[in-house]
């Protein structure tokens, strides 16, 4: 006797729970949500999944995700394409852009290197930033990687790459969150806001 | 512009984060696994959820979900058809399938009354378990919904309708602490509160 007492079922349930993040638990209640759910959901659902990973592609500039073959940043006259933002993945450009502070191209490397993970700088996008420095007027290069030790690692590598190129190459600032307390910020952060502290009235 | 560079990723963000337990940013975690992931996920995850949707079938004795118009537990001439085990939703067949205390039949009501829902006993298999207690040689109903207002107020209309018949209703022990939903008890505290079950009118 099947577990989930229907192959159909548990089909769906094992599919489900692959995704990141769900367990068989969440991924039966997701299956019976579907099924309780008008069969339109189901279909809507599935279509989605499949156009998405069918038909995206990337910007051939900026390497983020896009429905077009340059994407609407890139493509954005109003936008200083002298200043680069290199990120991880989309989910940096969407979180940067929310913040409507920065008016640059960005740089998406769609990871960082690990070798623990077999990544290498080849399986990311740093041969095409490299290119984009050196063919067009790039004035800065922020880096804005995780700060971990793969991150790290990256923006070395990254900053080996750049820097006998005629481009500044900056680091987004690392401190105190703004509303976090300082008493439970973690040392490291905290030691890096003060020895980077800055004027205080360019501090706003 | 589009929060998501694409509308594509937007829609799959919008239809994963309908089920439940998933909110936007997780449902963007997901679909960019599913743009990782050979597209070959993608096109299993979709199908898998599609065809569930559309051939699933209930068994129309116990309406569990089945793949056959009879399924495999109500089938099985080894189990004891004169004892039926009344539960919620088809997680409580899996949970207390899992235990291997029980040899009857089910009957999943597919809810429990819910008047602030609007759940009506009409609204649930409530007329097709009294139906089968009427017809078959049934000498127990076992009562497993779950240990809350509408539970009781369930168990309570069930009793009601069916007393007069010649059938003991009981009810599990609740070795469970009250509150807890029967698909996260233990196995061995579930397998002991079937076993341990009372008649209703002294298990309050």
């Amino acid at each position: 006797l099947n577990e989930y007492s229907s192959k159909l079922l548990e089909n769906a349930v094992n599919e489900l729970s692959r995704l990141p993040g769900i367990g068989k638990r969440s991924a039966l209640r997701m299956a019976l949500f579907i099924l309780k759910e008008n069969p339109v959901y189901a279909a809507n659902l599935a279509q989605s999944i499949v156009t998405m990973r069918n038909d995206i592609r990337f910007c051939s500039q900026c390497h983020n995700i896009s429905d077009k073959e340059v994407c609407e940043i890139c493509a954005n006259p109003k936008r200083n394409s002298g200043l680069i933002c290199v990120v991880e993945d989309t989910r940096d450009v969407i979180a940067i852009e929310k913040t409507t502070q920065f008016d640059g191209h960005y740089h998406v490397l769609g990871g960082v290197i690990n070798p623990m993970d077999g990544i290498g700088p080849n399986d990311l996008t740093i041969a095409n930033l490299i290119k984009r420095v050196g063919d067009q007027s790039v004035e800065e290069v922020i880096l804005a990687l995780p700060a971990t030790v793969e991150g790290d690692t990256t923006n070395y590598y990254i900053y080996k790459m750049l820097h006998l190129f005629d481009v500044s190459i900056t680091s987004i600032a690392r401190g105190v969150a703004i509303g976090d307390e300082l008493q439970y910020a973690d040392e490291i952060t905290l030691g890096r806001s003060i020895a980077n502290r800055l004027p205080f009235d360019q501090n706003r």
